[in-house]
């Protein structure tokens, strides 16, 4: 049983050069900017938002090019990436421009992963891929289904990267059942990722870098999208929708008995939905980037106990913190995080794998599923 | 010791009779307006903020009036409650105002409290509370810190609960120091409490009642407020701050780790602070209002691990879940979270006792503290 022992990172980001062009053209937001770094030379930074901090992020080879992301993998002993184009995808482009993209996009997501290089010994490819759809405002329901079914046909395609926003009113909006509903039947993996954070009054006036909006603002966005879906019962009418969740779900585990508690006392959404809220959590699939052992073994809690709040079942036996590990899969979030001074190792790295390796109550298999078993049954490599 | 099987509930609030009376007076929010209800009768309601979902909270006798607290607490075996003013408090005066009417409140709760029964065989009386400080934007320090002294002088005051806000900046500002001093040395300690929570942008269109904003906005503004505080160096300038956090810390304790290493990564803060984001986290207090065991452990596993962090310490060996227990305090939010229909004890209180007696690993002894034993240490009851 090789392949139990491989390890796959499954949050691992990339601007394919087609989509770096772009952004180097542009002269709106978001945009790739060449500015003059402290050591004099040339530097590119990604400017996504208004007023960004530090003048956008540093952004280099490693965002782009192939052979970096495989001397990544490699100093890490990472045996295969699922590689997905880092927000904000195509959230800023027309909806014609949009699906043109999302279709070449695909395409060349599919080309980087094929011609990448296999595991020696299997018959799996080191690189797969999340796809992209076209999802902006205005874009027709057809025009997202014709995108579902071409990452469907790439074979090396197995899932789909989103944002919160959907075609402009969240995940939430009735109008992508038919999305959620071709999703689901394709056995495809949408990796919800956050890009917006929160407004950014709640940030004060300090400069704190990037720290408020990354550390806090992202996983709230996924929380908040998150719940929301529960709430409009996407769950409910698409059970077998596979949700992944950025940054192990952000804050959703913690706030999960205050929302069921929450629904429960208000009349509003009381009635509304099938089980319990706690229930959907054990539903979804996490990454494991949340930097410490605690946490993760938290929300492996949080996933194992979901079954005790099954509407349906009688006398359900929560699983124990093993059964919670089977949802939650190693990341890495290359290429952001890189550590400040030079290292052999980056240090966001090594603490994603420390804390899998020092949860209390996890199994050695346990482990190693996190690392890359599970991605490999969920995947399907 | 018999005082180690007492209950005490840290977190309950109240209006008292002069701020409730200001309220009905008021044409602009927060305002308590009378309308009929479904039953026919008339009925009073809260409404705190603009477009408040379903009209404003119901609001009755049992936000105004002691003997409803007292039937409460006897009703769910609660000894002792640590009373305070609900939000949204004085934000919406000016400081003139502000200022006059934290200093009355004052008196009035100390009057509440003092004027209240004893428990029954010991020198403890059933109510103490959190005082006010006129914290709006304008005032002057010096009528912060005499609200301080007024609260510290005041024998049944144990603390003060104040919003996220400060003096219109948030707390992160560094005008406040003088007022963190001032409460370190009274030995106070500080009740920190959402109230605006996020901005609504987020929740989207649907109707899910107060669901999203309560359930996930309060928690996100005292997580935020916090994280700020931790940023600015409060807690490096006044080590012997006692701040202690409602809901059970938010979402903070699941995102410290996320950021500690945003810190570690971003050259803006990584050498700003004296500890790993961490260690903060094991000085802070959290009450035990989270409906849920898991949660409830977790949030016991970063209290205890906070010594690892310690900068200034060799081979700190962390403590384990049973330490975290110490700096947890059970509360029930009343007289938020009434059930939805007539039940002998509310299901809000039952949760959150539940969620104490059902943590993994926590001893007989670690639960009553958390009940009741931590609270009479920590307000020297």
């Amino acid at each position: 049983m090789a392949s139990k022992r491989l390890v796959v990172d499954v949050h691992t980001h990339l601007y394919l050069p087609r989509y770096a062009s772009l952004l180097r053209q542009r002269t709106a937001l978001p945009k790739i900017i060449t500015r003059t770094g402290i050591d004099g030379q040339n530097e590119e930074r990604l400017v996504i938002l208004k007023d960004e901090p530090s003048g956008g992020r540093p952004i280099g080879r490693s965002y782009v090019e192939r052979d970096e992301k495989l001397k990544f993998m490699k100093k890490h002993g990472i045996d295969i990436s699922i590689v997905s184009t880092a927000n904000p995808w195509l959230d800023f482009l027309h909806p014609k421009e949009a699906h043109e993209l999302a279709l070449q996009l695909n395409d060349d997501l599919e080309e980087y992963c094929a011609t990448g290089p296999s595991v020696s010994g299997t018959s799996m490819r080191q690189l797969y891929g999340f796809g992209l759809l076209p999802i902006v405002p205005k874009i027709s329901i057809e025009s997202l289904l014709e995108a579902v079914r071409q990452i469907f046909a790439s074979p090396h395609l197995r899932g789909i990267i989103m944002g919160t926003r959907g075609i402009g009113k969240g995940l939430d909006d009735q109008m992508l059942d038919p999305v959620w509903s071709a999703i689901s039947e394709a056995g495809l993996t949408v990796f919800l990722h956050p890009h917006y954070g929160i407004p950014k009054e709640a940030w004060g006036e300090k400069n704190n870098g990037h720290v408020l909006p990354l550390a806090l603002g992202f996983p709230m966005e996924t929380t908040i999208a998150t719940t929301r879906l529960i709430l409009s019962g996407v769950f409910d009418r698409f059970p077998s929708l596979r949700l992944f969740l950025a940054h192990s779900g952000g804050a959703l585990p913690q706030l999960s008995s205050r929302l069921a508690s929450c629904i429960d006392h208000d009349p509003v959404v009381a009635s509304r939905l099938k089980h319990d809220a706690r229930f959907y959590l054990g539903k979804l699939y996490l990454d494991a980037v949340c930097y410490g052992p605690e946490e993760l073994g938290f929300v492996s809690d949080v996933l194992a106990r979901a079954s005790r709040y099954d509407t349906g079942s009688k006398d359900v036996v929560s699983g124990g913190r093993s059964m919670g590990s089977e949802r939650l899969l190693f990341g890495t979030d290359h290429p952001f995080f890189p550590p400040l001074s030079t290292s052999e190792k980056w240090k966001s790295v090594v603490e994603n794998l420390d804390a899998i390796d020092n949860v209390q109550g996890w199994t050695e298999a346990d482990k190693d599923g996190v690392k890359g078993g599970n991605a490999i049954s969920l995947f399907n490599l």
